[in-house]
């Protein structure tokens, strides 16, 4: 029931071409000698009792493929209804939650929605000074997606809204123009959008953890370099990582006394509250905790959760008490922040430049430049990364999420938001608040318009130094240093694209350096395509007569084949011994690697040695005859016909059959 | 004795990095319960009579690989003497071969080096016209290059000299200016040196049979159409195939009448000539060929073998005769060539442009571009598709040709001669002439010092149109449509980059076309590392309990690990049956493979549906088990222990035991 075949092959990820060649890929199974995937001592045991597969079906399984679109479908009515509501609940995940909601789940979603919502607003306000743009814009990208994400969006724990990464990306390609932010986030979701449509989402499968790591931990710690300058009310120029560092370094005399002050404190505090927020009171007791050690626990965690929202709320009320009592603070504060909901209009297609020249749709495409492509895959990378961690073995559809992302973005473009996505930060908040739909997005973005509404005259008394607080406190944990010890024990090799991209990103402008990780890591996937192992044993047929058995470990295609072609002539030419190819781990083979092969045989036939295959899929089979000469191409599937074989090559086993113990 | 331990494993083509990852997979193959890479019936027939091994090597024989370096050496102090002797014979292929010279030997050369000689002439004279620049530059570049490969080259059957693919290239690169043709055929040698020594020859594996199908092809239209000009006698302008036809369209009304004639009847001739060449008189008949068909099958083949000699030697008389007796000729003449071998100087380093400026060496440089990348790469690739044309089941050096050809080209740059190797279309006459060993070289190279010296002054009066004919003649074979055929059966979806390639290279600049097809190709290779096949079967165990099993076909690594687990959730999800992953096929895996790993463990444990690994390799187990829960990664080998696992975990068999057969 689970077996499907390949006709029916169905993936959403993939395209037509594909397909096709998938397809290609398992013909034949039917027309020539069983190829035996699993010939092996459990399947011959397993064979009486294995009940599931029609008789028939028994040996061709194993040229079956698991269908990416699940069970397979009886009849054809019921197919398509079948399909009909599937695709309901895939594309508008809304249709497969809302049925089942309850009074417990919308409790749940309350909660975490509000928990949510009074951790963006802070992280709002600081991510739109990352982005080089003035705080409320960040505001402005926290509402409407979360509404939309509530329709669109297949995963519980995304609060979607201005993320640390898009920001610092938004401000490396948009430079800070705020015209240019806003058609970034729109051109981000129409490619998004393209891409879901597409099924382009299996491209973010080539960055790897390695790389992804890297890339993360970079991003991190530039993130919190651009915070210096306002953790120190100092000047700080410079593209790079290094630069930056160089002129902290310059300017970090002329800092002020009470901003580095304040910020420290502040990250001490918000450090404090995190680790306070993970006390569970009780835990050790052996009854369990009570009711009193519960309620203390989940304050606590309150403590923890809305720890960033604390402390913008005690320096903010700290800066208005200041300001009103002696008409200045003696910390650098946000500054007024224009208060409302923006109202909706389109991206600017055009901008005036700082030389009053003005900037027209193409020109501004140009100057994004490839941001335009990269961003909508790292916003991706981050939205998956979540689902990833909290779907509780789900299965994610990327291209689902993928366009959520696209219509959040385009719509948000018209609130005049910069891109964003799912935030990593908030979602470990919401997950732990006890999310459980993609409802709980309601109350946030509620929360931001309320803010937006009626309390901006407050933030203005924000100190900068406190948001920066905010930010390197939250985001030093994004620095993953912890995975350098599984990586070194797993596969050292690893490390290599991993520390690379890491050290990339830092020197390199950061979508050039991920890049070059990406093709790092690709390289070694060629390495493997272009270098099998052979494994090699000198056995004996029944009949006695010896031979090589030489095994290639994966498929033959283009880039390994005359490597395999060398080492397969190299260890066959010393002695005169019949050589036999084992093919059971050739999943595949190509036009060239076909041309090699009978190359190999011509090779073997001028230095009249017999050369075998045996357990050649018919898949590569068919894909070998097409091409070699069959009266050098010789296949056989049960070892008994070897000795037949040889003996018709004139190498008959020794008149004295060999005693049998 | 042909199987190595992988701390032995040498391979000229890997650097250290690439080492370093086979070793660390190859490690842990003793110390965990025995990995079954065949597993199957054969193996156990075979076990008592395998005699070659170890009794302890039976089972880790599976992780040994073969080594690239030869027969395992015995003991250190004759390792090193065969080492060092190995190293001379493969360094300088003269050492193996000259102790072995002998009169048969010395006659096989003698006919085949002067067969070549006479062909070389007239194609060097064609070909430096392909390249754009004066006639005698072909022939600078025919000699030393043939004394030299005498020693360093691997393949009898070479003749190096000016090529038809390098002479296009080279005008597509060096745009006909001698200076940049004389500086680029030296960068061409430094690179291919550099390659030979960093062992990057490997490179070449990564163009495939179609793609290099696809180019070979293109070129040879490319070339025919360059030679329509002097056919036609036409001027024809245009830098792409299809600009340049529609100039030829355009200017084919000012063709003047008796260069096409003479052209035609040479195209015919040169036709005819090869169809005579291949007549094999008294093949057919029952006794075989008498001594006298003998000879005359011989004269015939040296009629078609220096048909080109015998063309260019008629047209020029025929040209020598009009000019001495009406004062000119009715077709257009070569023009006086300057006689003589070129001094050695060292090559230009700077030039005057058309405007009287000077380019100095970084300009001159910048002006090549990729061109130098791009020339070392294809001669490599015509040079090692002749040495596999006639390896007869030798394995060839890479790395040594790559050696040879840099310094033929370095050595050839001192006498003023442009980018050249060897030469698919002599290979043929070399091998057909009865070449025995590279010494043939020497007759050649002294065939055409003599042309230089003492017949210049004759190359006048050949006709440019026979010179046009014998290039067209001869290209149009290159065109390789017979492939499309068997590349057809074989495997539909490799006409994409071949034929893709052939477009490419038509419309685009030719090395930026042969790259598309490249990249177009690995793109396939990806595909296939990103999207394995997993097979799903119901079976039962011993004790009658139901699981799924479900194989992968192939190594888990970053592109296609989420897409595995999301299948492997999918197809396990549907019921509350255990699964089992069996891994015989997953010959490796990464770092972001074994966090996937992990998930899907941690996903299985969320359902209380147990996963079982079966047969996992030891070097896959330990990158695992560097990462995954030991409680929840379970492995087992044999397939006794899985009802005892699933017992342990609460999935006992049914109380009755099914009855046996």
């Amino acid at each position: 029931m689970l077996i499907v075949p390949p006709a029916q092959f169905l993936s959403s990820n993939l395209n037509s071409n594909a397909l096709k060649w998938d397809d290609e890929l398992e013909a034949h199974h039917s027309s020539v000698p069983v190829w035996r995937q699993r010939k092996m001592i459990p399947r011959r045991k397993h064979n009486a009792s294995s009940v599931s597969l029609p008789p028939d079906d028994k040996h061709a399984s194993s040229d079956y493929i698991l269908s990416d679109g699940g069970p397979r479908e009886g009849c054809c009515m019921a197919l398509r209804r079948r399909f009909n509501r599937k695709t309901l609940h895939k594309r508008l995940p809304i249709t497969a939650w809302l049925p089942q909601y309850n009074a417990e789940k919308a409790v749940g979603d309350l909660i975490a929605g509000i928990t949510v919502g009074l951790t963006v607003i802070p992280q709002s306000l600081a991510y739109s000074n990352i982005a080089g743009l003035p705080p409320q814009y960040g505001l402005y990208g926290s509402f409407l997606g979360c509404f939309i994400y509530i329709f669109l969006g297949g995963c519980r724990a995304v609060p979607a809204g201005p993320t640390a990464i898009a920001s610092l990306l938004t401000f490396q390609v948009a430079g800070g123009v705020i015209e240019k932010a806003i058609l970034l986030n729109f051109l981000t979701g129409l490619v998004e959008l393209l891409m879901g449509v597409l099924g382009l989402g299996f491209l973010i499968n080539f960055v790897s953890g390695p790389v992804s790591s890297g890339f993360t931990s970079a991003v991190a710690l530039m993130i919190a370099t651009s915070q210096i300058k306002d953790l120190f009310a100092i000047p700080v120029t410079g593209g790079t990582f290094l630069q930056q560092w160089i002129s902290i370094f310059r300017n970090l005399h002329s800092a002020s006394l009470w901003d580095p002050v304040l910020g420290f404190i502040c990250i001490a505090l918000l450090l404090l509250m995190r680790k306070i927020g993970m006390i569970k009171l009780g835990s050790r007791e052996e009854c369990g905790p009570s009711t009193r050690q519960k309620v203390l626990t989940k304050c606590l965690w309150m403590v923890g959760t809305c720890r960033n929202a604390i402390v913008v709320v005690v320096t903010g009320s700290l800066g208005y008490w200041f300001v009103s009592m002696h008409g200045s603070s003696p910390v650098r504060l946000m500054g007024a922040i224009p208060s409302g909901v923006p109202m909706p209009q389109l991206p600017p297609f055009s901008y005036v430049r700082a030389d009053n020249s003005t900037a027209d749709f193409l020109e501004m495409l140009s100057e994004l430049g490839s941001g335009v492509l990269v961003i909508p895959l790292i916003v991706l990378l981050e939205d998956i990364a979540i689902c990833k961690a909290f779907s509780d073995g789900r299965t994610i559809d990327a291209t689902q999420e993928m366009i959520a992302l696209g219509v959040m973005n385009v719509f948000n473009s018209f609130m005049q938001a910069y891109p964003g996505g799912g935030s990593l930060a908030r979602s470990v908040v919401s997950n732990g608040s006890g999310v459980k739909t993609t409802f709980n997005g309601i109350y946030t973005g509620v929360i931001v318009i309320l803010a937006l509404q009626f309390f901006t005259q407050y933030f203005e008394f924000i100190p900068k130094a406190a948001l920066a607080a905010v930010i390197i406190s939250a985001i030093l944990f994004m620095v993953e240093y912890d995975v350098v010890k599984p990586m070194w024990r797993a596969k050292k090799l690893d490390l290599v694209p991993g520390v690379g991209t890491f050290v990339l990103c830092l020197t390199l402008p950061i979508e050039l350096g991920i890049l070059t990780g990406v093709v790092v890591n690709i390289i070694f996937i060629l390495y493997h395509a272009a270098r099998p192992k052979l494994s090699v044993e000198m056995l004996k047929t029944e009949g006695g007569v010896e031979y090589l058995m030489i095994t290639p470990d994966r498929c033959l295609m283009f880039p390994s084949v005359e490597y395999v072609r060398r080492l397969v002539n190299k260890c066959a030419a010393g002695g005169d011994v019949p050589v036999v190819l084992e093919c059971t781990h050739i999943y595949s083979a190509d036009y060239t690697a076909a041309k090699s092969i009978e190359q190999l045989t011509a090779d073997f036939h001028a230095r009249h040695q017999p050369l075998y295959f045996y357990n050649v899929k018919p898949s590569v089979c068919s894909i070998f005859e097409a091409v070699a000469k069959p009266e050098h191409f010789v296949v056989f599937y049960e070892d008994d016909e070897l000795d037949r074989l040889l003996a018709a090559d004139g190498r008959a086993p020794p008149a004295k059959p060999p005693p049998l113990p």
